[in-house]
């Protein structure tokens, strides 16, 4: 781990976060302006480090451009510190995974987020809409800025990989949504959700991190499918701490997922088995005091067993192709850091 | 006016549009793909020419494109039907136009578009407020679709100016619902809202047809400038129409814009001067019966008066630009055509 290249980067990002979302800081919408800041941590309620959420997305941008650089091809541009000029593509990516957690939290009715209230419920869902969209917006000129410091053709590389990695984010919202009304849902339906809710934007983060880093064709292909799989990874192992993770280390009450109705992938791995768990879940609602009879039930049929079994194989998957890119430097080795961090995390 | 070339025009912008939509029409999102043709006016209930729209914004694009285009400047880019080229970016516009829309709907609680049920009155405000974003993400890339066609520079231009106007959006429709709270209205408050909410996707389709026509830069402004006030002159209008506009000929409801409280510019107008009008407007919504006297007493203090003269500079300005904008051949006489009939609509 070297901490203060991820510090220097960490600092940077929220530096270009702010400047990126300064664009509505005019007169006639100050209090516009106001709602972003607050989102991202910055002012109101609570506003702190707690708040801002750990920016592992444009860290991993950062990380992933500074360790995949090739002075060769980048026909002198940019050198030891060449990841300062991916900071606005860093912050791109930031910028769309907040968009999308102010519309989901209109959506999934959360009042609630990182210990603080959402804008829909400071605000009303009308404005909270509105703050989503303006996310988006900047988020794409965000990405348009690389233009500072690199060719056009690369500028419209970073932003096709950006809004397509964007439209996999609202297919998968699209099934998680859907899937609420299904009662015929199977293990086939989940990694095309998750892919798209989750590994869609951590796969942009090492293909454009890459991109902008000059890695030649085949690094970049590895560095994508390292993005994705470590995506993957991360969600099912989220999925499992949602379930049995210890309440004292996530923060979150155990087996919250439960009484939520999410269709992480042990519910799913259940369902599909079709045996006691499946018949209770389909009944109803779990209530608060059933979450121990239920979680251990779930367990009774394998589903903790085969979700730590597909997170480890994701794990290995990610790890491999990490291999496969060959991050170097100071960068690579904290990249390698983050990674583990990200994969064994416990909360 | 030249109904063959706008007749192309239009069928390309439609098989353009149902291209870019395309993008969801894959196996898991058959009904996300399905939300966005029946918004788009293609499938479902209602389904034809009244349901889509009259597509003014991206006809204007091609037309400026046409009518702009400058061979020398070009580098051998594009011909006659060089504004085919430009039928990804006249789509980008239409599709942002739809993307406000839909999620304009739900922040207003509109229950009917264009005669026809609304996306969250269908499938409920969690799935629209996706649909919108999926809108807004297709937009996106269509706009970077150009590459096929233009120079990386070009492309980073267009979408650079999309996503401008996109924000200006945001504000303009911030400004709006901040409105709804507030009793201290005047005119200042009246253009800067509309400038975000009606010109700037106005003027984003005659700046980036000019630029897409390889045009020169005081022809690039003037272009932009036409668009922007084109814009003003047509809302000026709307609002005209949305009180005193002949129900049989405008398909709403006399006066509707009254009794749903919007803070147009005859509005705005009678609240600056405070007099009788302003008195009741402050006593709470209109009602239907009451219609008849409201009006009488806005135009009695001289608001229509005011409203129409308006319109009238704003269009004398949008022509002006125009000329020296000075657009050539058919698709100049086409575009005087269309700016005519915007300028001097009934309905």
């Amino acid at each position: 781990m070297t901490p203060n290249l991820q510090q220097s980067m960490l600092e940077a990002i929220e530096k270009e976060l702010q400047r990126q979302i300064a664009r509505l800081d005019q007169p006639r919408t100050k209090l516009f302006h106001e709602m972003l800041t607050y989102h991202m941590g910055w002012t109101g309620d609570g506003a702190g480090s707690l708040a801002t959420g750990k920016r592992i997305r444009p860290l991993l941008t950062l990380l992933t451009c500074a360790s995949s650089f090739d002075e060769n091809r980048s026909g002198g541009n940019g050198s030891g510190n060449n990841w300062l000029h991916a900071c606005s593509a860093a912050a791109a990516i930031e910028l769309i995974h907040n968009f999308s957690l102010v519309h989901d939290d209109i959506q999934d009715n959360s009042g609630l987020r990182r210990g603080r209230r959402t804008i829909w419920v400071k605000w009303g869902a009308p404005m909270a809409i509105n703050v989503g969209d303006a996310l988006f917006v900047i988020a794409n000129q965000a990405i348009l800025d690389l233009a500072e410091y690199y060719p056009a053709e690369v500028v419209v590389k970073a932003a096709g990989i950006l809004n397509e990695n964007c439209l996999d984010l609202t297919r998968g919202q699209f099934m998680d949504m859907s899937y609420e009304e299904r009662k015929d849902l199977n293990l086939n339906d989940y990694w095309p959700m998750i892919g798209g809710k989750t590994s869609a934007l951590l796969s942009a983060c090492t293909h454009i991190g890459a991109l902008l880093g000059y890695a030649n064709n085949a690094k970049l292909e590895a560095y994508r499918l390292f993005g994705y799989h470590l995506g993957l990874a991360f969600q099912v192992q989220d999925d499992i701490l949602g379930i049995w993770g210890d309440e004292h280390v996530t923060g979150k009450s155990a087996a919250s997922d439960l009484v939520e109705g999410k269709n992480s992938l042990p519910v799913l791995f259940a369902l599909e088995k079709n045996a006691g768990f499946a018949e209770r879940w389909r009944r109803g609602p779990i209530e608060a005091n059933e979450i121990t009879k239920v979680s251990a039930q779930l367990e009774y049929e394998g589903a903790r067993e085969y979700a730590e079994k597909m997170a480890e194989a994701q794990t290995r998957k990610a790890l491999e192709y990490l291999k496969q890119a060959g991050p170097h430097g100071e960068a690579g080795e904290a990249m390698l850091g983050l990674a583990n961090m990200l994969l064994k995390r416990k909360q």
